[in-house]
């Protein structure tokens, strides 16, 4: 993940998530009715559990980047790009059923959590579950190569999920340590995602690795984005309590930056702090981090990804699919930069 | 589950599952060296997490049922069976990383669990990562069959202990409830072993079809006789303990029996002390069991569904796996005698 890549990012202009989301409606769409039906494959005595995990309220970003990465054009709805959609979203879901089991997490999207709602022990089998139906479905494509694929991807992230997990409150992680920790569990969904819409719409084997190559980067943006907005979106919502992954224990981008730019002095209390599981002081607050210029370091890690990102595609520029795919990019810089506007 | 088989389990003689074990020696030679190499696919950062689970100590029930049921002769060692072996090993040994954390069980197989090495967080993850190497090893093979029936079977045992675990301490599960929840969360890998193991094999069919029945009945068999054993087992050596399943509130057979042919007085002080989790007094002893049947009634059980087993392979005497599979039987049926004689 070095070297300058040649930015292909889009302008300003095409940064629009909600324009993206209105050309992929039918996707969604068709979508929706094939993970309603995939509930009615569950054995009847868990099927209202499942339901309760299928639910469509995500942000099924992961689907998307399925169909973004195999667009064939307006209103062209693929069956098969619609099944690969459905694997990875429910591999997702399962992860995050079982993380949150880890996290102790309540709720999630305005609904409990099945852990919440069915306890811990059921909510790991039921877990199992969607990860198994998830595999059974991409066992209905003519080859095997998505289900080798994804069972492999999804071996990768629980590889992630447990270093992380392994690693909480360890104040000594490098930024190689997190680099690789969000690689496997973020980036390499991303990367199957856009492998897998590449392949099925019956791309070329280099745009196929182009495409994954783009969802790789992609996925460690987004993580590093996503990391940042736990921590300055709690920060900034409720004072100085904890962010969900400082009070679970996770170091990530921010607090790596800050351990690494704070004063001896302060860095110590933080420390102090992190391994007490206590309320964060001043070191950690957004005044400080921004006077630190760690805001500032974060983005450009995001930015280094989306150039990256960008670069990957820059030789396939008149293929159908590459417009939205860069699209992707420039929504997430713009999100990045609302982040870093103050609220009026 | 029901109707008059004809008996086809093999007299004493053949009943030594020793004997069945020195012959498929090579090929569980072959299949140690297959997990060996499984460790290495794992990450390298949760690799010995991987080879603490996928130790060589265990009973390997379902690698024996695809060797026996894919047997091809002495000596003869099939890669693609080992492969399968391995696969539904895999699938096993992470549902019990898994079962280990529910049942917070601290000691299986004289090592510490999963869930007590690592801790129950880092278990969770593991299992998942064992699954989906399982997975992964079954897109291994040339169709997508092999992935598509393991993938639906473990969402089928999953099912089984989700009912398994929400039904815990409720006293009016009825044998039907029990057997389904059997029949989904054991039998379901004994069925798709002996499936994978005569289906590989290259067998007709409906011999496939009747080794996966054999399977099925012979995995409920077992089921019901690992409960009578946790049920005996421990009440027998420790006193008026609970037995690791009454400790979890699981109702099985022996106590779903006791408590339909208890006096109802009797009858209301065991479910008390089962709904509040305390040690069970006399109405559970062996002497009060053995009094009112329940050994026997359990134990027929057990016979009816060897009959059944045998009764399915009854067309196929002829077929190489044939007379090994019927032994399996009778090695269960030796153990359920051996379990009904008092040690001296």
């Amino acid at each position: 993940m070095s070297g300058p890549p040649a930015a292909s990012v889009p302008p300003a202009a095409s940064r629009d998530f909600n324009a993206i989301f209105a050309r992929i409606g039918p996707q969604m769409t068709a979508l929706d009715q094939f993970m309603r039906l995939q509930v009615e494959r569950f054995e009847p005595e868990i099927r209202s559990m499942a339901a309760y995990c299928l639910d469509t309220t995500g942000k099924r970003l992961r689907p998307t980047l399925v169909f973004v990465s195999g667009w064939q054009g307006d209103g062209v709805v693929s069956d098969d790009l619609v099944r690969a959609a459905g694997v990875v979203e429910m591999v997702h879901l399962a992860t995050l059923v079982h993380d949150d089991i880890m996290d102790r997490a309540e709720i999630r999207r305005n609904h409990r959590t099945a852990a919440r709602e069915f306890g811990a022990d059921a909510a790991v089998l039921l877990g199992d579950a969607l990860f198994s139906q998830a595999l059974h479905v991409a066992a209905q494509f003519p080859t095997t190569e998505v289900c080798r694929v994804v069972a492999e991807s999804t071996r990768k992230v629980c590889s992630g999920e447990i270093m992380q997990t392994l690693r909480r409150r360890d104040i000594n992680i490098s930024f190689a340590d997190y680099e690789r920790m969000i690689d496997l569990k973020t980036a390499e969904l991303f990367r199957v995602s856009c492998f897998l819409g590449s392949r099925i719409s019956g791309h070329a084997p280099d745009f196929v690795e182009a495409s994954a190559v783009f969802g790789r980067h992609l996925g460690v943006a987004y993580q590093i984005y996503d990391d940042l907005v736990d921590f300055l979106g709690e920060e900034g919502r409720i004072g100085k309590t904890l962010g969900t992954d400082l009070a679970t224990g996770k170091l990530t981008l921010p607090l790596i930056l800050l351990l690494e730019k704070l004063p001896p002095a302060e860095r110590a209390e933080l420390v102090k702090s992190l391994r007490e599981g206590r309320p964060l002081g001043l070191a950690a607050s957004v005044g400080r981090m921004r006077e630190l210029g760690i805001a500032t370091g974060v983005v450009a890690a995001i930015d280094r990804e989306l150039a990256l990102a960008g670069a990957a595609l820059a030789p396939f520029g008149t293929l159908t699919p590459t417009p939205l795919m860069l699209t992707l990019c420039g929504v997430l810089q713009g999100q990045v930069a609302a982040l870093q506007t103050p609220p009026c």
